[in-house]
């Protein structure tokens, strides 16, 4: 059991006015315990109360969870695990549930009286997983030196002829041999206007000279993830094409360059989604400026116009602005960035100059 | 929309007292009115209620959901979907929900008043994706033809000194070679005494001559999954070796011969399961004999001593028995069937004999 974790989320359970959280996410239990396992269909939980040792639910199906540092309650699968939640809850107190507690749980144990009421929770646990510690940031700066030796392997991948799903299919293999686990998301390869849809999925579309590539792709590795995109020409560029690559860089760069404890999410969103809109593109910057991320490539808390909360220390995001030209072209540019006392370090060093391959 | 489909689906839902479901399982909204997106962390629900329409709630980042025969409700990631659902809901009535629909949603939900009560309902859409129709049950004998090519491929691949992770990590683009899209779930090769954990994920362990070998593997082909493990000697099996074979294979056959309408789910575990036990070795059958299959690997409604439902022809089901002897060896000989009138159509062609490589 990581005590400061734990009083970290303790505290913010306290703020809620909560006395109690059930947590399921099996990430936030390891960050938590150490303990490990994907459930799938079964019920695996984490009890953490006001005070005390946690209580972890498992599966004897599941690895054994002995050494992990929490009460263990494990049980079978003919038993009902939601009447073993329910003996250890207090009924008359509310319960603070984990967001993707499923219903095939949370309706029973709403109807077994576990507790006087169910409210949303697992924002205690998201904040405190957002703040990184410094063995947490250690990680996060190795996956993405990892990615960046990966970036060096895509870009020696393209020439003429090469699919799209060829170059994506090659890469894990290269992940595992830099020393990472997997994928943290599913690579995105795209030639020419592909890149114009944010999501494209790497098809058999055979790479033709003077097609722009985008390579968005992240790494785990011990545990933690990485994500950056650059996109390059394989021809000299267009003046237009240079004036897009150029928003798109400014943007990044304005981002990155404003990001200090204070500054809100909201902001640095403004400052990337400024100089697109200058550029004369802001319609076909679709989407926000970034993600946090951490123990999966997504976490809660966006860089997006609507949150307004400052960033603190220790807070790792991606900036990825983009523009997205349907049947002409797409550029982004994405670093992750750590919140540091007076700025942030960029964990992505391969460089984002325009790049003809 | 598929009308059959939803008929079924309605008339499970009338005869447990419900007028409207909350669908939230993406191949389930899949499987009534053809629209897929994989929502993530976003909302994506089917209601369906006893007549009329079902109503389609989209983001608007989705994919286009015009064309899928249902209304279409869609909104930002700045609006309130439940907002959206309490309005189409009748307050009045109690609503059943998908069993995956997370706490996210379903507590919002509750505090809406958007019913009168809130009912695990899943059973509803389960119980009729168990029966495959025509065009199902060709498409799930066209992944299991295709596992059976496959399983051809993994034995070219057995030679000492490849690793299971080798032969894993190469096994996705055979199944795309042989017209399959995916994996259906993570391969498992397992070399030697790694068969004894029914579980064992593929590591950099080489092959040794002599080692027995076991491949459980399945694809996902026009959406629908197989799944089949056979296991392997490299050497002339010692007189012990052969007799753990010979029982897990009379325990697949006894099972398999058993099947047809009216038998239960039990009856047919109970078959394979007495013949290991029989042999000595019925506590080294840890796992139930086997899992319903379609859409996902695992879909609900297990082959296992607990489900006494008698099987109807369409279902589709894994029967594999297997005897783990931890740090000595492990076997598993699973097939495919689907229950036809009169017994059942094994789906997979893949010789189960006892083979030396």
């Amino acid at each position: 059991m990581d005590e400061k974790r734990l009083a970290r989320v303790r505290k913010n359970l306290a703020r809620r006015g909560l006395t109690q959280v059930l947590i399921v996410d099996p990430l936030s239990i390891w960050w938590l315990c150490g303990y490990y396992t994907e459930p799938y269909e079964r019920f695996l939980a984490l009890l953490v109360g006001a005070e005390g040792t946690p209580t972890l639910f498992v599966n004897r199906l599941f690895p054994d969870a002995s050494d992990c540092g929490a009460r263990v309650v494990s049980f079978s699968d003919t038993d009902d695990p939601m009447a073993l939640v329910a003996a250890r809850t207090a009924h008359d107190l509310p319960l603070g549930v984990d967001k993707d507690l499923a219903a095939r749980w949370l309706v029973p144990l709403m109807e077994s009286g576990a507790a006087s009421g169910f409210v949303l929770a697992s924002d205690a646990v998201d904040d405190a997983r957002s703040i990184k510690d410094a063995r947490e940031r250690e990680l996060m700066r190795a996956a993405s030196a990892v990615n960046d030796e990966a970036m060096s392997w895509l870009v020696d991948q393209v020439r003429p002829g090469v699919t799209e799903r060829q170059i994506a299919d090659g890469l894990l293999a290269e992940y595992r041999r830099l020393g990472a686990e997997s994928h943290s998301f599913s690579p995105i390869v795209s030639f020419g206007d592909h890149a114009a849809d944010p999501h494209h999925e790497p098809d058999d579309t055979p790479l033709e000279l003077g097609d722009m590539v985008l390579f968005d792709v992240g790494c785990k590795r011990a545990w933690y993830c990485s994500d950056m995109t650059r996109t390059f020409f394989t021809a000299e560029p267009t003046e237009h094409q240079r004036a897009v690559y150029d928003a798109v860089l400014r943007a990044n760069e304005a981002a990155e360059h404003l990001v200090r404890p204070g500054v809100t999410f909201a902001e640095i969103d403004r400052a990337a989604r400024s100089v697109i809109e200058e550029a004369g593109w802001g319609p076909a910057f679709t989407h926000r400026l970034g993600h946090q991320i951490g123990l999966v490539d997504h976490e809660p808390g966006d860089v997006s116009s609507t949150h307004d909360e400052p960033v603190r220390p220790g807070q790792c995001f991606s900036i990825e602005p983009g523009i997205y030209l349907p049947g002409d072209m797409g550029v982004r540019i994405e670093d992750l960035v750590i919140v540091t006392e007076d700025g942030c370090e960029v964990l992505n060093r391969y460089p984002k100059g325009l790049t003809v391959l």
